[in-house]
């Protein structure tokens, strides 16, 4: 196999982003991976969109944390996105902190970190700038276009935008508009990241700190609904930590005490706060069918584009209605869709695990798809 | 109808409160409400449990919010718990910051604020402290101990350790045991207010400050467990606040995001930081299986006692699942019960709603034990 590669673009240089506030960025900066070989006629792209707080390294190691990259179980030679056959891209989304432009980065007009300077950012835009990206590599069609929460609404987003180029599109676990409930979250997430002292009006990087507690309070709250319950109860129940019996005190009691704490201390290390601002303000504002006038089956109209939405049984924070208005809004349109609720009790986090039903769905859609799309099992004059 | 009384009482004079930890307590001051009257032969008093939040000011007119009391919608003449036919009493729990002894308090020992050095307590403990009111209201056995969420959890706990003193428990939108999900919403609230630097380790009233911003975190996050997603969605969905357009910015765009932080910032006048982190502790330490050697069962051989347990569909904080293996463990033992689980949309809140169905159980069930005690339609012989 041929090694991921980990490297950075610059889009924008000629012609700035138009963001869809009204306000131009650019030029942008995009780290991305890429693994496997593109094909000479460069149809055998797959582009993966990542969640609200992944990354582009999506296979072989992370060369941030040492681990394996965030979806290496589903990619890699013979693996369901298969690099002997696929050409796959990931790449850091924009507002990100892992190598794109966001609000951790110099805004060059004051020569200081972008702060809350940096413009509100959509769905949208990040897509924009994944198009530019692609444009740069010269896929003018992606094979197929796949990512799970955020990364499905960035798979909606660009089966709306650009029918053309997506051959297949693949929102997992996702939504076509934010509801009420996951904005409540993310305010709850804002709101705590923005009590904390340290992060100083979001200029924190200015003045050395880091809003550590809030940020660490923010990934809590959020990490509870990527679980279920009943993989809450499962992996911890009321079990205690290290101990016989509880301590009549506020220490961590509770394996799922600590297991927070350890969630909520470790993403510090790794996950800028203003960027954690920036990216569920995005999510937030995310309604596909706002954009075409209130009706989502507008989004779709025509497309040329072959569809396979999966959800999960016991994922509670994109439950599977929000899949089957999806499928709902397809079928009125007369799209071509599959859709397959996979049963799991791991909660809105099983896109991310190995679940058997779930890669074997991805593996039978995508194989029946590369044929009719006549791409051989392995890349063919690959360069 | 004689308007409620609140008043204060100390217990605990004589013999300190023994604790479940261990340590001695006392005496308490206990903060209560009572509406209605006691008849001659005492045989007609409703204890109501309040729950995390909540306070003794029932019915009629809360004399510090200057609105309705959180049940009046259900305490007073002809309603549902008919204060002409019964003598309601409802305390403020062990740990409150209504009036009862809690964290906010004098140590004796110290002169200062208990702050932290107040003892960690649980359910049993409140408990105990009502049952020593009792004690001193010359009430041996109540007709009924009712209450929602954390009230329902100190109901189960009454009937488990005074079952002679309990005619009727109804636990509504309860459970014999905290689970781990909600263990975990907990443990976030208990971050967001440790991590204020107004907190100052629990000694926030000897500086002068509260930490009103984690506080505030910390009822928000609450707050969204309390409502349904479809209850979130029918009352907020993605409406914006004033405003024609999203704002391209952190403010409050959306109605549930200014909702929630006015339901955080109204809460940081009304209840008192550590308050919150003792009672959320107590919760969390319920687990009356335990208490009685692993098996549920257990706490209710042989109970003489009459009840009636209610859940709500919708309530996914408590949820039915939790009531129904109450009810299993009554009927293992034979014990008289009933169950309804109440269809509602409005989540776990819809125990201090208006909500028909739940109203029109509950009477009937009441008046059905009450003739069975043998209760006039008014009290007799009042005094």
């Amino acid at each position: 196999m041929d090694a991921p590669q980990n490297t950075t673009l610059r889009v924008g240089e000629d012609r700035p982003i138009r963001l869809d506030s009204g306000l131009d960025l650019g030029p942008v900066t995009v780290a991305y991976q890429t693994v496997g070989r593109l094909n000479a006629d460069r149809s055998n792209a797959i582009l993966i969109c990542h969640a609200l707080t992944g990354d582009h390294y999506v296979a072989g190691i992370n060369p941030v944390t040492g681990k394996p990259g965030w979806w290496d179980a589903l990619v890699g030679p013979g693996r369901v996105l298969d690099t002997n056959r696929f050409f796959v891209v990931c790449a850091n989304v924009l507002g990100g902190c892992l190598g794109t432009t966001g609000p951790r980065d110099i805004n060059p007009a004051t020569g200081k970190p972008w702060g809350l300077h940096f413009p509100v950012i959509t769905i949208g835009d990040m897509v924009t700038v994944q198009a530019r990206l692609l444009d740069a590599l010269g896929i003018e069609q992606v094979f197929c276009v796949i990512g799970g929460s955020m990364g499905g609404m960035q798979v909606l987003e660009w089966a709306a935008s650009y029918p053309e180029r997506v051959f297949t599109a693949v929102p997992i676990a996702a939504s076509y508009r934010h509801s009420a409930q996951n904005i409540a979250f993310h305010e709850v997430g804002r709101q705590a990241i923005m009590a904390d002292p340290d992060w100083r009006g979001g200029d924190y990087h200015e003045h050395g700190v880091i809003p550590q507690r809030g940020l660490a309070v923010a990934r809590m709250t959020a990490h509870i609904t990527y679980l279920s319950e009943t993989a809450l109860h499962r992996k911890f129940g009321r079990r205690l930590q290290d101990r016989e019996a509880v301590t009549y005190g506020f220490d961590a009691d509770f394996q799922v005490e600590s297991y927070l704490r350890h969630q909520g201390s470790t993403f510090v290390d790794r996950f800028d706060a203003n960027s954690y601002l920036y990216i569920t303000r995005a999510m937030d504002y995310f309604d596909l069918a706002t954009e075409y006038g209130g009706t989502l089956a507008n989004a779709f109209r025509a497309t040329p584009t072959r569809f396979c939405i999966i959800s999960f049984s016991s994922d509670w924070l994109f439950p599977t209605v929000e899949s089957r208005a999806i499928v709902h809004a397809l079928n009125s349109v007369a799209a071509n869709v599959s859709f397959v609720e996979v049963e799991s009790d791991k909660g809105h986090d099983a896109f991310l695990l190995d679940e058997p039903e779930f890669h074997e769905t991805l593996r039978g859609f995508l194989d029946g798809a590369a044929r009719h799309r006549g791409l051989p099992p392995t890349a063919e004059g690959a360069r």
